[in-house]
């Protein structure tokens, strides 16, 4: 579903958009923060380097494209900070790429996909692969009514049912803070949120696509135990490289699966 | 100082940036996160509401526009969340609205204006009016060499030595975090900060119009003592007309002041 066209009323993009979710699935961006997390998903569907890509010329955001069966599909990455050299994660990198894939790529679907933390009491293990029935943030806490809400800017993803089913993939809650590490107050959020992963882009994805009204789901591969005895970030670069290729195998399923449906065979 | 033109060497970049230093500064954006903050300026600089803002068409973005003497102004503002109507606070909006707006209206100068919170501690009191020196975060914690640094973003402000001489105004470090309260590792990253005023999206801003090269300064005005006795939120409501009107006021003598001269004059 591109960005609304101008002078479109809300009955005629409502209608537009009940049409589009019975059109096959054309172009799919994927939103992923690490490149080390999306490098074996380019190659896997072979994908080419944009050496043009449709953002604002100078910005490190880095597109993938090519074609997967019959879908046309976008793999951006927020790049690297050019001062420091390293990924740019977080929520504030990841809502500026997704923005600006959407207004130069114009997607039906955005899939946020990466690693992210679980939680053992809720059911995660390391390499489980989590597609997230609803995302929220739990490192805005803003204490004024109304404001509080806004705040953990909970959103429902897109539902895939029949996908979920079909691939037997895990489904939780997914909560989203830019840090690694998890605080008191983190934690508490998180409980309300009732979250069984936690990573550090998702809601800021979902609240672009929201903004747009683009159909977004979440995959997130498991890579280290939140409420477990390892430190996050020792279990999480150990993990990496066995749980990326998790992730990887997961999204060529979900493509499989997706290859000539309309959203609303998801 | 507008986003950098297709095919230009860095080389190239440097010279216009250069010549531009010394050109009189001609277009104005000011970021500024609540109405409420917004409105009392737009007033001032009798501003009108552009109903087709340089926006992606259905983004609750706002802009306002008009002259100030030789000033071409904006005023830009996140705007509402559509289904809580609480405005837009924090990093994300503040992010994508200033990424939106450099693209829109290429200006030679971001002012992001807003309340803060304000540090006894370092100095600062109620109704006080502070230019940021340099802005970090302070909720971006992230345990993993180089990222750590990346998470806390230190980014030093565009220098105005003559302006601050010449207002008589205060200065110090600026720390921005998404959450209104303080948690203990919040505190802890302010204080490594070195920061006198905490607001909640000066360094998302800062991390922007880096992106484009775009100069940027800081006016904070401060509503409430983060290490006092009263509650932030209570503090905050009571005070914010009072303190508006003063940064305001604020707001226009450095209008006065940048007006006709250029960025190498400030």
């Amino acid at each position: 579903m591109a960005p609304r066209c101008d002078g479109l009323s809300d009955a005629a993009m409502k209608d537009l958009m009940a049409q589009a979710e019975k059109l096959p699935i054309s172009t799919v961006v994927f939103v992923v923060a690490l490149q080390a997390e999306a490098l074996p998903l380019v190659d896997k569907l072979e994908l080419i380097q944009d050496d043009k890509p449709p953002f604002p010329i100078g910005m490190p955001w880095i597109r993938f494209y090519g074609t997967y069966r019959d879908l046309f599909i976008n793999v951006v990455c927020p790049g690297k900070d050019s001062t420091l050299g390293v990924d740019n994660v977080g929520t504030i990198p990841a809502s500026l790429v997704t923005c600006a894939s959407i207004q130069g790529i114009r997607p039906d679907l955005i899939i946020n996909a990466g690693t992210a933390g679980g939680f053992k009491a809720k059911g995660a293990s390391v390499g489980d692969v989590f597609i997230a029935s609803s995302v929220a943030f739990h490192d805005r806490r803003i204490p004024v009514p109304v404001f509080d809400l806004y705040g953990v800017g909970t959103r429902k993803a897109f539902t895939t049912p029949n996908l979920v089913k079909e691939l037997s993939l895990k489904v939780g809650n997914l909560s989203t803070g830019d840090s690694m590490d998890m605080s008191p107050q983190d934690e508490e959020l998180i409980i309300a949120n009732d979250a069984t992963v936690k990573d550090m882009e998702g809601a800021a994805v979902a609240h672009v696509a929201d903004l747009f009204k683009v159909p977004t789901i979440f995959i997130k591969a498991v890579t280290d135990i939140v409420d477990g005895e390892k430190p996050t970030s020792e279990e999480y670069l150990q993990n990496l490289p066995a749980v990326t290729a998790k992730l990887t195998q997961s999204v060529s399923q979900v493509l499989d699966f997706i290859s000539g449906k309309c959203l609303s065979d998801l």
